[in-house]
């Protein structure tokens, strides 16, 4: 059975991603495309890359039929993101790819994003979508709040090692390198290329960063404890991935074991063999996350080093493959690409 | 059925792309993979962006059991490529990716090649890999020679042109824009990030580059008389793609009905609407090809444009679709995936 | 003694280059800086690179006191600049960096700009700023108008060739390769580091770039009779940098007689030896221009190759050497910066 | 007065980037260039990018005359360096770019390069070339071990809030972003574009990286006591700059402090106002070092971030301004170029 897909927000690049993984997905019909900013357009003009495609022209959200959709995804703007979904029709089942529904506490999403949420009742009902570790009630859910691909990333790396308590809780630090579509098709300065490429700068320095939302309300619940991590990104010249590396105090090779065992039977994370390290070509374009952990020359110290593709496994790849299994699909289905390399 | 393959070079990047293409694809089972001078080496050491699949290890070709092989695709420089496929059992259907089995004419090999061919029987047998143009012929091969890169580049752009006659052919120059996998896995100064990055420079200027043999032979078979292009490629600091700039004379609106109505039903050329241009940021990792036509200011003037990834439809990708009517599949099997933007 | 100059429109890529070889010029002080929609900040918050050095703040530049200006660089967008430039003191030398005083017929101006140019007079009066050929007129004038950087780059390969009569005229083709900085600190999707990395596209195809009217304009009035060339450009996924290859009808050696002969004393023109090509990794920062000749293997053809940064030759080193010439200094100073490689 | 330099190892990047700053160096001629594996070459063939310069062809270092040069800087690999120079004449003042004396005990060179010292004795009269930090024995040293690139990052950033006691000494964390050209000119398949362009990597995780000896004994050195910090460098797809990120525990306005008093009176360290953050972007080319400080959102943690770039301030640019003190020449001569931005 073919099940009808719509998204919301489709002209931006977690939309891009999302329609270059669905328009090959064996299971799932594209029958609507939103995308407010640009309506009226054809996927050729917005995306050139997918003109070979019988694609839905893009119209105002308010336009489509949802009568006739199983499940939709939002790769809107948090904020935009819950004012529509509170305005979608109850059948639906959503995958929602902004910020607007991964914090539980309302104050929590105030204290990060500045306003108090719009659609408390539907916050709370939002399962988190990190695929691995929610996969039950992602089953089940109507709907679920992607991760931010930062907070993936870090949380792949840690939450084996805080729920095994391998790793002391109070000094953790995670320095991610990200790739430029992690910012979105945002017309800035900083973004042009002539001003990214061939440098590197920090940004968000000092625990501001909002994803650091997601790791205090995950890693608290999960250690029982509050937990705090130190969290600085900076930005790279490139166009797709995410290398986490994270400073932790605890033995080197309890913490490779912690990983080993939480991922041993998960498709798409890889944990490397002791003392090797990943890099983000290795996992562009595929759903796949690489972990590698070495020890420290300083006993008691380890670094974990994580790797992925933050519109793949990020964001897009982990919204279909939440979307597979709310759908009753096998959940690796359209997921299984190779990275593309070189 | 499942067919079973092996890849003999399978550690370059025409390799690598192989491996990806063909891991995923549903009736192709790699059974042996051959690089000798990485012989002994696992996949993850070679490509870890393949360390998840379960894939054979590198052996020297002459330890590689052809007998229960179907298809063997030889990823090798030329040279060893003909000394290598020269001695491969004749039961088994071989798919070239080297620059040994294009030219028909063993004196056409020596002038491009700079030595005899080593294995002029078999040259005379082969047949020449552009798809589209030589379908009937290649389901029946036993050896199939992939085209150039940028020879396939410049015939999906002036095949029908020169066939249909709508172009002068006596002025015909094409501007080529390489990325740099092209240039294979080779430890070359001008190939370091450092010196290739942020800059351009054209090569192998006056007509000297060996895909001009390629022209040359089917130019001049397709016109019935000799074609002699000019032909300037140019090394661009990107990994994936060639941009063909195509300058001839004749009516740019016949020009784009030529080409139009070619490749009408082909599942992977895309002719753009008139006037638009194409852009390798828009097939990249795919199979597609987008060629686009405008008329110049100067009257009885027309530029065309190609774009397409050297390692898909350019190498790899083109010796699957070969591999696939040769093995009795479908021919776009494994080949539909959409290109990775951004 | 020191020349006081000022800058209008300091805050996009032209003024932050003209800043950089200013900055550190023996005889120039930096008086003033205009740009109006920056108005306000200092430098270190529009050019962080410049943070060490003791600059004025950015001011509209309807504040500045020109009475105490020598001469000022005008880095506005074309229109904007006429409007301003009109209403600026008479007793300042200008330095013109748009494109509005490039085309000396109004009604040219008006075909490539879509509107009719407002200060005519001004227009008629300017000097065209290709140093090496206007040296004596610039030295003189009240007002130079810096050349495009296509434009610069095109001439410098062409002017001595159809000058000396050593080419066709009826069939010179010039494709350029041009990096981003060329189209300015501009907020739009293609320019983004995400759209633009890894991959090339022709621009502006069929004969629209305004640059063709200078091409136009200058080899028209060498030749005695109506030029027309075709030209397309490429952008490239670079910061700085133009290669333009030409395609033209004539014997090699004499084209490379022609170019040597008419640079021989030019101290930022290099011809390299016969058959060897330039690249923009080699000019990079520079105020050089490297030119190369080959013979095609077609008789009668030659492939010419010229490669300079468009932000230093192609505009803001231009202007200055340009302005140390309008100022009475040697035309050299703060110029003779060795590119930087890698 | 003129002094004469001579440079030996001058075709690799370090040896570049010496041509490129003190090519136009007003009071030095470059009177020898060596580089036995090009030996013979000119410069035009090595670095296209000096060729409009006159400057001497490439000799095996042993026939150089040596009686007319002053100062010669050695950009050889380690090992070699010690070889070599223990062979050049007494008179001869010296900056080496290599590790070879960088370390003052033999036993700790030996344990992080892997064989016991050849000029032990030379090596205990070398002068570690860290300016700001030894100017008075810089000026008077007849031999200058260059620092390496990243241990100048760290240093920078470090060596006041050692000094000054404002951080804790048990928790000090760095992870470096670092340019490839600090991998060298060596031809290696991870050093190529179509492997490092697009993404980002760990390497030398652990403690294993050399640079930490430099670490080790400087900051225990100026501490007091075994000081061992954490160090984890990444390499990014960029050709110059490093990019550091310290994590230390201490007050933060203590720490931006420490670093602006260190600083005040240095004409190329930067130290930016507080809560602002450094790019490698607006250092480029030049010998600047950008840091800055912010607070963690977690009391008593600071993040300190540095940037420069590594071929100019991290070694040849370090370099001359060592060697302008050894001859008696104005310290910033030839170095005050500003920053190459975009």
């Amino acid at each position: 059975m073919t099940c009808k897909i719509a998204i919301i927000g489709a002209s931006g690049y977690t939309g891009a991603e999302l329609l270059r993984l669905t328009a090959t997905h064996p299971d799932i019909e594209i029958a609507a495309l939103a995308a407010n900013s640009k309506a009226g357009q054809t996927i050729a003009q917005v995306f050139p890359f997918l003109r070979h495609l019988d694609l839905p022209p893009l119209v105002p959200w308010e336009d489509v039929d949802f009568s006739r959709i199983d499940l939709c995804f939002c790769a809107l703007p948090h904020k935009t993101s819950q004012e529509v979904i509170s305005k979608l029709p109850t059948h639906l089942k959503i995958v929602d790819l902004s910020a607007d529904f991964r914090l539980r506490d309302p104050a929590d999403y105030e204290k990060w994003y500045g306003t108090p949420h719009a659609a408390v009742q539907m916050q709370k009902e939002a399962v988190y979508g990190l695929t691995e570790f929610y996969r039950d009630d992602i089953r089940d859910a109507r709907l679920v709040a992607g991760t931010g691909c930062n907070a993936a990333t870090g949380q792949y790396m840690l939450r084996p090692l805080i729920e095994d308590r391998v790793i002391g809780l109070g000094d953790i630090i995670l320095d991610l390198k990200c790739a430029v579509s992690g910012a979105g098709r945002s017309l800035k300065e900083n973004l042009l290329h002539a001003e990214l490429s061939e440098g590197v700068n920090a940004y968000a320095v000092g625990g501001t960063h909002r994803h650091l939302g997601e790791f205090d309300q995950e890693f608290s619940a999960l250690a029982g404890e509050e937990v705090r991590v130190q969290f600085t990104p900076h930005l790279i010249p490139a166009n797709r991935g995410i290398l986490a590396t994270g400073y932790v105090s605890g033995d080197a090779q309890a913490v490779h074991g912690a990983l080993s065992r939480a991922y041993a039977d998960e498709p798409f994370l890889e944990v490397l063999p002791f003392g090797e390290t990943p890099s983000t070509h290795h996992v562009r374009g595929s759903n796949l996350c690489h972990i590698g952990v070495t020890g420290d020359r300083i006993p008691g110290r380890a670094i974990v080093v994580a790797a992925l593709d933050n519109l793949t496994k990020g964001s897009s790849g982990q919204a279909l493959q939440n979307a597979n299994l709310m759908l009753g699909l096998e959940e690796t289905t359209g997921l299984l690409l190779a990275p593309c390399f070189p």
